[in-house]
């Protein structure tokens, strides 16, 4: 990936933690939990995540012409899916995904 | 699929038929042809095509409260995914799939 | 997608119809309905099936020499899917999704 | 992930890292290179590769019933592409990547 700037790999190493961290907590930590866990809106916006983090990093590997939107939209679901699961017990390395990975896309966008 | 609105169902089908003519087309018809139909640009613009599609078919199909943020990338990489196969000989089929993609984009944007 | 055998084709398509109806029956009627259709084990193995039947689709269109391998994962993840579904209500889309892409990827693998 | 065993977590790791080096080495020094780097056998093992590694991962972080033959597809088809990528000049970081990676996922098979 010497191609790729440090800050893209940085970004596409943010994403695929988010990525990972947010399906494996939906599919373990909050689908056992159940009650508020597993309410529609906080699960979408986890797979919402989940699939925006992954066509982001795969366009910054691509070194796409339209990486900047897709960061863009990456900044924006993680950020909304980081606020969501403030509001849930046992989500906190979630959520210092969702933000870290928020904050690497927005120095890309 | 029912709880999805015939539009929405449509866009998803469209999305899947334009993801995988292109990775087909890449797959068999660039690389085997090769010169300009494995220029950089050209093949990126396919990859960025199979990549985006999928995810606005993902978001579709989560009933993602982002799905017209996608959608309007979507259109905007299908439309030119197309006009870069125009320039290259036996891509009709990945045209008309990226067109079509595009317009059924474009409706749920 | 000329360069694929109808059946390659056919088995594609069979493999994202099977992949959007477990993915957005998953995200709405399993998440809205609650109790057992978010069952861990019921969502892992919808969740599984949608990611399957991805790449299974995806190596056919790269005429992969890997591709009977993943049609064999294929047709087990399905058939999997799919008796868990019928231990449930209001499955029966996919159901029958999860049946006919297991067979279509049998007479692939 | 703490829900998930320290071996899986780092295959899981290894996955991505796999992935994202093959796809953008693929879509930047083997499309800049041309001629060799873009025989189709070649390139589409490149392309095999990212689309097992990601399946692979994410069965892992499903804590998927299906991760041990996953696994071992993994295994087998980062083993080709490293194979395939010695024959060629400057895939250093994509080999090393493929060898780790089948590494990890035969401890996990």
């Amino acid at each position: 990936m010497n191609q790729l700037s440090h800050q893209a790999r940085q970004c596409i190493e943010e994403c695929w933690r988010c990525h990972s961290i947010c399906l494996s907590m939906a599919m373990t930590h909050c689908l056992e939990t159940g009650g508020e866990h597993v309410r529609p809106q906080h699960f979408r916006l986890m797979m919402d995540c989940v699939a925006v983090c992954a066509t982001t990093a795969d366009l910054l590997a691509h070194k796409s012409q339209f990486h900047r939107q897709m960061c863009a939209l990456g900044v924006e679901v993680c950020t909304a899916c980081a606020n969501d699961c403030m509001t849930l017990e046992g989500m906190e390395e979630c959520i210092a995904a969702c933000f870290a990975c928020a904050e690497a896309c927005r120095e890309m966008a």
